[in-house]
């Protein structure tokens, strides 16, 4: 059987992966009273005269809403609401067994930028914090910045956020493993949708000056046509040189390469082509930008891929758990760039001096200690 | 410990009464792997060519949302929604121990008939059924109305209609105990906001011709006053003699009075002048429309409350769960009035003829059966 038949085998089976689970038994009547009416009316009166009651009396206090319009999932592009539930369902599940946190699915039957953003207002009050995922750029970033304006929970687009921390961690430990400093390095972003541009981002704020964009058209330059509104303001604060060309351009003495690209698009050549001592996250899924074994032949030191099967894999499961069980904890309203660094420090921090080398710059999805190690980070930095 | 502060206690110690726990264990990069990317992708690909598959590969499968705005919670009132949710998660909690369904508590942050239209229509993919709560009158009835032409899965207001059947399952067992038919009954029901309308509306559809409504004003007849659109068409369909007076006078001859109404409002001289052998199922909570001792000390043959510590509790707790599991068991696109009369029906079969009196009306709200047996009718019933 493989494992694609496997995943469909085991779908069918569960008829859904996720449940929802009383948390105290209903076997007497007393069990009834207080667990609805009229025990119930006790806490609602509570919380009616203090709405932040609810982190204390409702699950509230611990649960994510998982919110997709089916338009951008996976690598299967716009399959619409019905067709994203499995991989919501799939990132409910993690939420919970890798942090503890529990996380309703959402799937909206709506692709409009107004109405999602109203859509999710409406819901809010059950949740702690919303999760926006396989939302299409560039409607992700209105959408996630409108929501952060007006909502009094998180607001976290993992596609964005948690992609740009777990890489983040990455270079902060791929660079000690060559020796560099952050602010010698040329750094080129290849992909410009949702986690390229949060990578980019997220860069910047860490202290990279010297980072180029490049989308299918090469760089990235102000003043270029056809740019959406992110990108317009990214190239602002990328590329200062104006410099043109296409990737491989780009690539020419560069430190870092992050691919959230096509498959295959990177060349021997190119990383030659590279600084001494380059550091590549080639992770296209799931087929890289260029394999593992190539790049390292043409030169390069450190390389991190999205797959489980090579070192170094960049996988969100190690960041958003712990991260939103951080800021559930500490009842923050956002998460801030200052939570964002803190997380992607925690991260790299799990690779002890000892073990870090070029093929192990990230700690495992599975170490158990990730997701209390990134939630005591984000909840220690919410003011 | 008085059971208010036993309840507020209980609240504080979950956080939360419900939690979302995967089926299946995530414990390895073979459990990732198939639970999430990139086996997730195999279901979410046959749900794109077919949606129906939605009820094969994900949770919409076993699983109703439950909506509210907190606008008529309990007797609490207009609260709001955060407020609202203690409620909200022990109606899911008794989803899942009663019917085995997996529940979401969702509670909007608006109270605008359109906007929870459209929040509801929005968030329908991920669900199999919703169960609407504590929406206050005349709303509730358009809300429902509209969701149902346009949504494909079951919208029920259980305020109106699990109340209605399990009202209308005592009734057919008491006039059992009483010997009488329903062509003969005169029926009074008191209170004209949602679960008065629905036990009307239902009672209509069994067969009774004969019922007054009254409210605060009293007996409401066409041509009157102050209804609204709801009241306007159910004054077409009730009191065909045009009866004008108070409850006083509307109760003189009566066979049953239904109240969904006010503590105290029925004296026993009321009761006195109803028919001989009169059922009353007196349900506003937690003090009846007339205590039971007083109702029967006043000539009342069969009287139920919403009491657990009365006999014959009408608790929808016998209803809904089972409804739900077998219109999402039959994939039902609604539940009709078919599906509604054959769950009242299964549920008063429940009290065998040797276990019949008038102190034993209703199945137990614990009896093992209940669900299955109103699941099985429903099902039965959905062409």
């Amino acid at each position: 059987m493989t494992n694609q038949e496997k995943a469909l085998e085991l779908h069918e089976k569960l008829q859904g992966k996720l449940e929802t689970v009383s948390k105290t038994p209903v076997r007497t009547r007393e069990d009834l009273a207080l667990v609805y009416t009229p025990g119930v009316a006790e806490p609602c009166k509570v919380i009616a005269k203090d709405p932040a009651a609810a982190y204390t009396y409702t699950m509230k206090a611990n649960t994510v809403a998982v919110v997709s319009d089916g338009s951008a999932v996976l690598g299967l592009g716009n399959i619409g609401p019905k067709a994203a539930m499995p991989v919501m369902e799939g990132k409910a599940v993690l939420f919970k067994e890798f942090g503890g946190v529990n996380a309703v699915p959402i799937c909206l039957d709506t692709q409009d930028t107004e109405e999602i953003i109203k859509a999710v207002t409406w819901l809010a009050p059950a949740f702690g914090g919303i999760n926006l995922e396989d939302i299409s750029a560039p409607r992700c970033f209105e959408i996630e910045e409108r929501l952060k304006e007006t909502l009094d929970i998180p607001v976290f687009h993992d596609d964005q956020h948690g992609t740009a921390i777990v890489v983040l961690a990455g270079i902060i430990n791929a660079l000690k493993v060559v020796g560099k400093k952050k602010e010698d390095c040329r750094v080129v972003v290849n992909g410009a949708g949702s986690a390229g541009v949060a990578i980019t981002r997220l860069l910047l704020t860490y202290g990279f000056s010297n980072i180029i964009m490049c989308d299918k058209s090469g760089i990235l330059c102000d003043g270029a046509e056809g740019l959406n509104w992110m990108q317009e303001k990214m190239v602002k604060r990328t590329n200062l040189a104006h410099e043109t060309g296409s990737l491989a351009d780009a690539l020419k003495g560069a430190d870092i390469f992050v691919g959230v690209s096509a498959p295959g698009i990177v060349t021997e050549e190119m990383v030659a082509s590279m600084n001494s001592d380059a550091i590549l996250f080639a992770m296209a899924n799931p087929v890289p930008e260029i394999m593992p074994d190539l790049a390292k032949k043409a030169g390069a030191r450190v390389v991190g891929t999205g797959r489980s099967d090579f070192p170094n894999q960049v996988n969100n499961v190690v960041a958003f758990p712990g991260i939103f069980r951080g800021a559930l904890e500490g009842h923050a309203k956002q998460i801030t760039d200052k939570m964002k660094l803190a997380a992607a420090n925690a991260i790299a921090a799990l690779v002890s001096d000892e073990d870090l080398n070029e093929d192990n710059i990230m700690p495992e999805a599975f170490d158990p200690r990730v997701a209390d190690v990134v939630a005591d980070a984000v909840k220690r930095n919410i003011r």
